[in-house]
């Protein structure tokens, strides 16, 4: 990764002139079902088209998917070339691994379509396929030259996906400072709050980011906060990941409050955001699925891909206050009680 | 690429207690044929041999590879895990690409065995997969932590390739300074030259890839040098790689002579050198396939991977004098002229 990414917010799709001479569009087949984004793909002389989802991330799959990527750029010199990803985080994670490895590295550019990969996964240079049932197993760090935030594209997004958006913008808020508790107040509406607020967030999760860009110091682990227990939600309910976050979020700071670290105060005013717009607790909305959740169940959900032994740990995010994560080592057992004590799931 | 590797020169095989707890071997199956080497190997808790050659480069035997690796190092931790590589070119491009992507890159330690690695290979970072038969369509810039230089391991190797070591010595040596003038009086025997300037030669390619480690500004073109017409060669007679060097060496030597660029007392000091040392002119030993290459060929084998185009040119590095490498673009024409001028093809 040489450096961060250029971040700019624009209304509509960028023409094609303002990208590289070489160039390929690496886009989600999904969105030609959209007639103005269709008619932009259509406006460049060569794209290539993929089916969006962990499936495009097999790596079973992608010496095929290299080999024609190549066929179709290699009257092309790939000193100039351009890789550019339109999509959500599945067609940015393939085509930056792509660009990362493509003649040991091409320029690339991300627009991501969807809200989550506009918020998070679009930036911080984390690239990444899948081998065989085993995510994210390899991969590598390597930033893309500009990311397109596209406000006609964005908004064109289901409500759902936007009500998703929610936990990844509230994740890096919490992470970042107090002067995110105005925004929260400020904006009424989801959609306003998500573009108004959308640039300060990549701004924040840069800072995070800056700090730690190969994930070697350990810091880049406070962006897990919400995750631990979100991706166990996500695994087992099939809650899509945004939703996961947001549940995983209210568990985080239910913890952190309990442990006595997060103020009460502060505590009642974050559940008082999740009410102003519309956040759910799960285990009302999904009572009934939530107390089927087992204990053996959730042990194998946290300790995926790594050893397992007795006394395994995994790092938990807490928060004291906004802007103040804290890293700690929870063993297995203490996070399984209290996720029984927060009735997350069955007595047994 | 974090930095540059550590170069350790040994005399033996450094002992399992030199790497990290967690570590993987991966190695060329052929050394299982030298009984030391094959208690060695015997002596690594995980290891995982390969076939060495160009099939091992290709992308799509990549995932079966990536899938058995993943299964033997399941139980390690990825922070501290070490993949050492045993072999040689391919085997080293290989496993430095595996290990720059496993986890999104892991600690790599490089074991070149055979002489070709250990001079050039193995050192700068570069690694490759070959997409079908576009060699070297895929990699990524990833340095080793360590690279051990192993007398014993090196000695091993038949006096071909000892003799084939030469050509990658001496391009590095001309590229580096006057001063390996002496070193190729000082030593009489190959052996002795190649085991004694071996580290010298490591550190003047460093000094090269320091100044342009990412191949962005060009600099690193000059490490080419010998290789345009080495690889019409390699790829037209069969020659091994360091052989084709050797020849291509003598070509460029002659037309920067002939273009007045290099003098002629240094040009026939070099000569005596190429004598002293055994190395065969390929004209005279060859002579009658040397006259079956076409024009046509050697053009195509020097525009592969480019736009096919009437004003086709190629970077051609020409040397001036010890130290004094210089990048010119010369057309395909003139290369062809030059060719057949120095009578290393047929005359149509």
């Amino acid at each position: 990764m040489k450096k961060l990414s250029k971040v700019l917010a624009v209304e509509k799709l960028p023409a094609v002139s303002e990208f590289s001479q070489d160039h390929l569009l690496i886009y989600d087949l999904y969105l030609e079902q959209i007639p103005h984004v269709k008619k932009w793909i259509r406006s460049f002389p060569f794209s290539y088209g993929v089916a969006a989802g962990e499936g495009l991330k097999d790596l079973f799959q992608f010496p095929q998917h290299l080999q024609k990527i190549l066929q179709m750029t290699k009257s092309m010199n790939s000193r100039n070339l351009e890789i550019i990803a339109l999509g959500g985080g599945s067609v940015g994670d393939f085509t930056g691994f792509v660009a990362s490895i493509y003649k040991r590295g091409v320029r690339l550019v991300q627009i991501p379509s969807t809200w989550l990969s506009a918020i998070d996964s679009a930036h911080g240079g984390k690239t990444a396929l899948n081998v065989a049932d085993a995510k994210n197993q390899i991969g590598t760090f390597y930033s893309a030259e500009r990311v397109y935030l596209c406000h006609e594209l964005l908004m064109g997004q289901p409500l759902a996906r936007r009500q998703e958006a929610f936990g990844e913008l509230f994740k890096i808020a919490l992470l970042d400072s107090v002067s995110w508790q105005k925004d929260f107040q400020k904006y009424k509406d989801l959609d306003t709050l998500l573009w108004k607020t959308l640039k300060k967030a990549v701004q924040a999760k840069y800072k995070v980011v800056k700090k730690d860009p190969f994930e070697i110091s350990g810091h880049r682990q406070i962006l897990n906060l919400g995750h631990t227990f979100g991706h166990v939600l996500e695994l087992s309910q099939g809650y899509p990941h945004g939703y996961a976050v947001t549940q995983g979020l209210r568990f985080a700071l239910e913890w952190s409050f309990h442990r006595k670290m997060l103020p009460a105060k502060t505590y009642e005013k974050i559940l008082q955001i999740f009410e102003d717009f519309g956040m759910e607790d799960a285990r009302i909305t999904h009572a009934k699925e939530i107390q089927k959740l087992k204990t053996q169940q959730v042990k194998d959900l946290l300790l995926k891909d790594k050893k397992r032994q007795d006394n395994a740990s995994v790092t938990f995010i807490f928060i004291k206050n906004w802007g103040k994560p804290v890293r700690q080592s929870v063993s297995v057992d203490e996070m399984i009680q209290e996720i029984q004590r927060q009735s997350w799931m069955g007595k047994k």
